[in-house]
């Protein structure tokens, strides 16, 4: 057989992958998994666009479509993301198949071996493997309760030259916080006129609990007046389904038409099909009813955890409520290692994502995530019941350990 | 602005896409683009499917998939690929986002800067796109009316180790040619021993117009005892509908097995939402019945085109009538190029693809591609006769110079 490439060194399987096998095991609660729930899907809306859609349409959907996306798709999406502030008018808009293609595209594009990336500490899964697989030197910024420490960041601008600084200010996977609007107004004043691309990835944006949360989430893109060269990426995964694959990226005219490139040579165009529906999704003021629905389902889920957190949860294991979002990032008593809570957890029936899954450098393991947007509300006290035995029992281990 | 990647330098608009924008307006004839045709796709059958999917599956569409494809459709797709003697017990089967996304995958999983990737010349606009976008060095092996110069090929075999070669071996994209089974059997046994990936695109498989042609169409992996190393990909674009973006890899475990760790970090999974419908479409005989229909429809296509080339087209131009697929290869009189009568049939209100766009190295360009498959038929007589004026007008304005 003929050799691999580099590129296949710079690749590997995450444990998620192995996870996500466990986590469709029906013995087993998953809080592994970042998926929307199953039973919240909006099945009957799909169905009814589909009944009354035009025999013309339908044709369009068995085709090809333009490499940047179905026409009126990206027309009803740049009035939908107007409304959030984000600048269509200057900036270009293209479908991807999922933010991460976004993000592979953008790899491509910006990336050379050996290139400084930075990221957040801890940064999503699907981010890091792609900075990994363009072979980037990765470097993680600590996250705060209200976002990057600017500090830091500060600090290795002076020495360094990013190529990208990748971020995710609204309900962060896998932190579960959301940036200050003072840290936004921050981080885009030190990034200014610092030649570094900075790349926001809001897929949870419409994902809020509360008015008060809502108010945070204007996209730094919005907030940002030419100074700081950005790309926004966001996704209907969270607010329609996974299944469709569709997710957009929001770029400068120069960065769009080289990633429109990039997609022709990689898959030619999006799913015409998941588009036509995506576009009357929106149209037909589903999306809306939609996300009212599920706001209020993903909250009540967050409510169930914080509950049953604090009722089970030993006091020295910490955590910040989240206002959005489908996650609690939680960090472990001292000298405690997530790996092991984990394997204790899968024996009694309970599975979540260690913390060194997240971390750019793969070693910090004194935190971990747990997902509540998809298992059996009835199951979530149970399912932290085990964790939290888990967590005890090793506490419990360690502290033995030390005084005998 | 942070500058580009050194991959941006290797990758280009192709002339494709402006001829696309040309193809969808109304008052021009296009032969340009190699896709199905609008007014055939099996909508009423998909609609029936949708119309009767079992609730439990329709989540299922919404939702994250496995990596390598959603586990019934995989299933479905190895008896289909078994009955054509491909060997789905000892080779693993992925769903990828079109055939494309296959070849994408497997140019990040193989080549390094710098290496020889062996095409046909001409060869498929979207593989060479993805062998520079990998910064190959491409070489294209000639390809004669009943597959490659195999004379060529050995003569490049004994000075240089390539690390792939890619062929189309049924009615190629865009040559229209079938090998035959003298040639698949002669290419099977030179590259034995000869540690190269052969890959096998074969996308127009069920597209044959004779029992004569289908006899032919057996798969080169179906043929191969395991000496040579390969890889064979197919797609539902011609056999569904491009929209659906899926298309499939069968590859030996190893090279399937990176292959999944690549696709997870480029887009997770393909889109369920798609793969749940093409599942139905096979199990549910569809497939079969839609075959037929579209054979003789676009056989019909071919014999149209068949008569107006012999009827307009000046007796120096040659062609090779094809059994199978969209596409008629044409060769222009000595010293026309292809640009000029594009330009002028342009003029005139038809527009097609010339040689060059197929050729790994840019440069020959008496050539060009007709596709059937996609217009008004009755336009088929007129457009031709366009461009048959155009060339006849090209030979007469050489001449003319030549001997004032």
């Amino acid at each position: 057989m003929p050799y691999f490439s580099q590129t296949v060194q710079h690749i590997r399987s995450s444990e998620i992958r192995d996870l996500m096998k466990l986590a469709t095991r029906p013995d087993v609660i998953s809080f592994a998994g970042g998926m929307p729930n199953n039973d919240l899907f909006p099945v009957a809306e799909v169905d009814d666009i589909i009944l009354n859609m035009e025999p013309d349409i339908k044709k369009v959907a068995f085709q090809y479509g333009p490499t940047s996306g179905y026409p009126p798709l990206l027309e009803t999406l740049k009035e939908y993301l107007k409304s959030k502030g984000l600048p269509v008018e200057t900036h270009n808009l293209m479908i991807t198949t999922g933010s991460l293609q976004a993000i592979n595209i953008l790899g491509m594009e910006f990336i050379d071996p050996g290139d400084l990336v930075l990221t957040e500490n801890p940064s999503f899964i699907g981010g890091i493997a792609v900075f990994k697989a363009f072979q980037a030197n990765i470097k993680g910024v600590p996250l705060q309760h209200d976002g990057l420490d600017l500090d830091i960041l500060a600090q290795i601008l002076e020495t360094e030259q990013p190529k990208m600084l990748y971020v995710i200010p609204n309900f962060h996977n896998p932190a579960g916080i959301i940036y200050s609007k003072e840290k936004r107004i921050k981080l885009l004043e030190l990034l200014k006129g610092k030649n570094i691309l900075l790349l926001e990835d809001d897929a949870y944006n419409e994902l809020y609990f509360s008015e008060k949360s809502k108010e945070l989430t204007t996209p730094l893109m919005a907030m940002n007046h030419d100074d700081v060269t950005m790309v926004y990426t966001g996704s209907f995964s969270k607010i329609l389904g996974p299944g469709f694959r569709l997710g957009w990226m929001l770029a400068p005219p120069d960065i769009y038409e080289k990633a429109q490139i990039i997609k022709q040579g990689i898959d030619a165009c999006s799913p015409n099909f998941t588009q036509v529906i995506a576009n009357e999704f929106i149209k037909k003021g589903y999306l809306e009813q939609y996300l009212n629905r599920i706001r209020k389902e993903y909250a009540e889920r967050k409510n169930l955890m914080q509950e049953a957190l604090k009722k089970h949860m030993p006091e020295d294991v910490k955590w910040t409520e989240p206002g959005g979002g489908f996650y609690f990032w939680l960090k472990l008593p001292e000298g405690i290692d997530a790996t092991e809570i984990l394997k204790d957890s899968i024996d009694k029936g309970a599975v979540f994502v260690t913390g060194k899954t997240f971390d750019p450098e793969g070693q910090r393991n004194n935190y971990f995530r747990l997902a509540f947007s998809n298992m059996d509300k009835k199951d979530i006290d149970k399912g932290i019941c085990i964790i939290a035995d888990a967590i005890k029992y090793q506490v419990t281990s360690s502290k033995f350990q030390v005084t005998s």
